[in-house]
């Protein structure tokens, strides 16, 4: 048990060094050796866990969804639209997760591409699936399609926000990106209950 | 006027022998050396031209958008609906265009980005911007913020094709994104005129 919680805490160290470490000099310009001496750990404990750097590269990426809540409230749209200003908060503030953002679009033309895309895809199909359950999706719209389009779509809002503004406005852009969607999404009786703002914005006003 | 002739003829010719080297090779790895190999010019005709590799990826990006026709009917949703579809076909199937994603993608995080947005932002405000003259657009939508989330959401939708479908199925996701973002854009009197699909999907059915 005691050497189990060890492998999970050298695990984590490793996930966070890659992570910053990929993250400040890219995934190909960074080496296991940086990222060994970054995590305090010895070579055989990194390589216990990850084979490679792309391997270590993937799993910094699959677990980019794990620290945010998913709440499970009345509206499944409004779980969706305050998780994805969570991401944005996040985005903004997390040199850990920027780092899986810049990963995915190094290795975009690589010949193992990384991206992120599947992970978020389950947790919004999800959201959205819920939310036809519970009558708020408009007739015609698929939870499937909707996601992944969602997904793609804020995919490049966060980029833009980073060449605009190195994501200080993503926030606002995610209200945005809300905004210009939910009138294709949700029925109107629904839309008349929806907040496209996060917590911040909403605090601001 | 020929040596003018010559001149432009020269430029052009650098031009794309740029986006081709640096479609395939990349913006980091593609060399002026290269490129004045594939151009078929003397090193002083492309220093003429383009001060630097990146004054020669700044003009490519920035010359991307010119060789596409933007008609103008009586429906200016319609236009702009039918000129995102025309760059689909071209980013899926002309390497010169596809080298502009790659150049964006590889200096985003670098200390110079060269993104592409501002031309296609400014050529979709102006078609938005004209909607809501003929009273096609919803009011309360400020064509210019319209247009810089398309285009933000855009560019996610067609790397997201790119990872899923090395961009084959990037019309259909062009028609999604419109399915899912005019009922957020049009008044219920244009929506009911308008086609969301391209030509070749029109065709098809």
């Amino acid at each position: 048990m005691v050497k189990q919680e060890r492998a999970v805490r050298t695990r984590r160290a490793v996930l966070e060094a890659a992570a910053q470490v990929m993250g400040v000099r890219g995934y190909e310009a960074a080496t296991m050796a940086e990222i060994i001496q970054q995590a305090g750990v010895t070579k055989g404990a990194l390589y216990f866990h990850f084979s490679s750097k792309h391997a270590l590269a993937r799993a910094v990426i699959m677990e980019q969804t794990q620290p945010f809540e998913q709440k499970v409230t009345a509206s499944r749209l409004q779980d969706a639209i305050d998780f994805t200003h969570q991401v944005a908060v996040a985005l903004r503030d997390d040199p850990l997760l920027q780092a899986g953002t810049r990963i995915a679009l190094e290795t975009t033309f690589s010949e193992e591409p990384l991206v992120p895309y599947h992970a978020w895809i389950d947790i919004i199909t999800k959201m959205f699936s819920d939310a036809q359950d519970n009558g708020e999706l408009l007739p015609g719209v698929s939870p499937e399609g909707a996601a992944e389009f969602f997904v793609a779509s804020y995919f490049g809002v966060q980029l833009f926000s980073m060449a605009a503004s190195n994501r200080t406005d993503l926030p606002e852009r995610v209200t945005v990106l809300w905004k210009h969607t939910l009138p294709g999404l949700a029925t109107a009786g629904a839309l008349s209950h929806l907040e496209p703002r996060g917590s911040e914005e909403r605090a601001a006003v």
